[in-house]
Formats: structure tokens, sequence, C-alpha cells
């Protein structure tokens, strides 16, 4: 059995590669990790909790809201939520500067204290575009300064990297993942938006999947 | 003018090296931060605040108390911080798991959302032997993360790295730091206890350089 840490945030994504790898008997998730870092979607947490609760797994919610005035965002601040396609441009001000390498980096030291040496996180292929910390060239070098942080290496995993979310989906309906247990909205208002990058790419994925979305949007 | 942000706790290393960056008319300093990690010394925090107020340099303490309970350490739990050497195996009990790789992270997404392209921290030679998170070649391989972390490459940098603490006093007094203002002592009590890892080097670092410690001892 191989111990490890998951990060996940309540989203597609990270929700999907939780059963993923909870489904591998080779697997033993000693602790999954979700983040309060001030985001308007604070929804996407009790997602994340319910999923974890449904699973039997050991689940924090670590309080970052600490750093909300630190790092410039849309996601953070009073910015509004950009809209349209989740390659376009504007969609740069949905970035929160080194956000991933805070999450992992913190992942990394929970995992150091719990005898776990692998640490898997959600990014994926369609993320590329627009941010830099979800690109396979950074979690290279990412897990070469985590392998030599303490006396014991810990890797990073992006197993999706080189998957979209339409990809994703399917998997995740393969494996029948709850979707409806999902929080993807930007906005985290009572339903989804359905316009912003982040639902745009979602509903996408299910469209391609010829199949409806289990959540309700506005 | 380079813009930086640098890392202090308000100990003795990088509150000299927070006078050196100062003094240093190329380096334009735009943020300081301190970090509250549930450390047992949390007194070195309102020193770092002097500091930053005497030199009149924005300081952020950023509340990272939620990842106390994640992080095993003698700094940080009940264990008693262990006494001795610096250099000795149980200090090892001080070690908190990737302590400088989360305060780096954190202090990098400052730095882009600031214009920033260079963060300070002050890890030093007599660090490296207990400290994997000290050693130079954590430093290059974080680096090369940073720098494609973003859109804009962000350097980490520790220029003590070569020198000991006793370099570092050395140089500190040359730029008339005033050490009073700094502390040292793990157990965070109302006076130093001069027994400590921490103390010990500290006070080494002064005998060596035929000067009296300026703060109290009990």
């Amino acid at each position: 059995m191989s111990k490890c840490i998951v990060i996940c945030s309540g989203g597609l994504d990270s929700t999907t590669l939780l059963y993923d790898i909870h489904n591998n008997p080779k697997m033993e998730i000693v602790g999954v990790l979700s983040f309060n870092y001030g985001q308007k979607h604070k929804k996407e947490l009790l997602c994340a909790a319910k999923t974890c609760k449904k699973l039997k797994l050991e689940h924090k919610i670590v309080d970052l809201s600490g750093i909300k005035d630190l790092l410039k965002s849309a996601l953070t601040t009073n910015q509004a939520i950009p809209e349209g396609h989740y390659a376009d441009p504007n969609m740069k001000l949905t970035v929160v500067p080194n956000r991933n390498m805070i999450m992992l980096s913190i992942a990394t030291g929970y995992a150091i204290s719990n005898g776990a040496k692998r640490v898997f996180f959600g990014a994926h292929g369609g993320d590329h575009a627009i941010y830099p910390d979800c690109r396979a060239e950074f979690i290279r070098q990412l897990t070469m300064a985590t392998e030599i942080c303490d006396y014991i290496p810990v890797t990073i995993e992006a197993p999706y990297i080189n998957r979209n979310k339409t990809d994703i989906v399917k998997l995740g309906l393969l494996m029948g993942v709850p979707y409806q247990d999902t929080w993807t909205c930007y906005k985290g208002r009572k339903l989804a938006c359905g316009k912003c990058g982040s639902c745009v790419e979602r509903l996408e994925a299910f469209t391609k999947n010829n199949i409806k979305d289990p959540i309700k949007y506005e």
C-alpha cells in the first residue's frame, strides 16, 4: 500500500481524482485537504466535505483566509468574475498567484507528518493555457524541490495533466462519480451561473459526453 | 531599483538580512512578511513588527495558525523543546515539515501581486545539518519552480546560505543592527532560556564576536 494525501477542492476534477485513487487497491489515502483561501465559491468546500464523508476519508479544510489580502485575483477580491470561454485571455483575472504551490507545499508538510510519500492533485490539460502553475513543467520542477525538502522525499503527482475535462468526466461517469456533489462555478451563488469560464468548461465536458450535468443552473 | 519581498521572522538572521537589503540603494522592499504558524515563540513576530516600524516598511503578519495541527514539530505542539547544541540529532524535533516552502510560496504569490521579482529569506550555513529546507540545493530547485509558477518569473534568494551565525552577527554589528530587537529562543517565555539549540547557537555567535548579547537570559 502506498500512503498518499489528496488535495480536493470539491470541484469536478479533484473529486473524480479522489474517487479514482480511492478505488485503487494499491493506494491508501491518509488524508484529504481542501483550502479556504478566501475564494468567493466557498461552497466547493462543503462538496469536498460531503464526498469525504461518503468515502469515509479523513478530511481537513485548511484555513488560509489570512492570505486573501496578499494575493490579487478576481476569485478573492471585489473584482467581477469574468464571463465567457475558459480559454479567453480575460480568464487570467481568475488566476490566484502561486495558489498551487501554496496548497501543494502545505500538503507536502502534512504528508511528511503522516508518513505519506505522495501528494495528488487534479491539475489537468485544459488548464494549461491560462494557469502557469497547472503545467507539467511546473509540477516537474516543484516535485524536484519536494523530494529534497525533508529527510524523506515526497512526490507531487497530477495524473490528469494530459487529460481535458471531457476525458475526466468520461472517466468519472465510468466510476459512477456523483457529480451532483461537486461545485464548479466561480461565482459561488445559490445556483451555478453557467456563464463564467469554469461553468462553460464544465457544461462543455458534459455535452461532449452526451449527458446532462446533474447540478442546477440559474 | 529591484523590487523585492523579504521574509523576516524577527530572529537574528532575517533581521540582519532585512537591514542589509534596506541599506542597499539598488533594492526596493515592497513588503516584509512574517508568519504565525502556531510557533511557541510568537514573541519573534513582535520583534519583526518593531523592526519594520523603525525602518518604515510595509509589514504583514500572515496568519497560518490553521496549519498548526497538520505539521508535527516540537515548535508547535506540546512536545518539549530539546535543549543542547543546535547541531545535535535531537534538534530534528524542531523541524517544521516543509515550513520554508510554505512561507516562500506565499511570499512568491505576494511578490507576483505586487510586481516584485525577488523573494529574500535568511537561511544560512549553520542550518544545513538539521534543516533540509535550508540547503542551497533545495533553494536552487525551488527557485526553478517559482520562476515558472506565473507569467513573470520570481527568484528565491538566500544571500547568507554560505555564512554561519557568527558571520551574520559580525556583518550585523558593522551595520549597527540593534540585536535587542530580535528574538531567537524557541521556548518563547518572558526571557530567553539560553539552553535550547537556537539560544546556544545565538550565544556562540556573540561570544565568537567578543561581544555580549544585548538580550536578557533566564
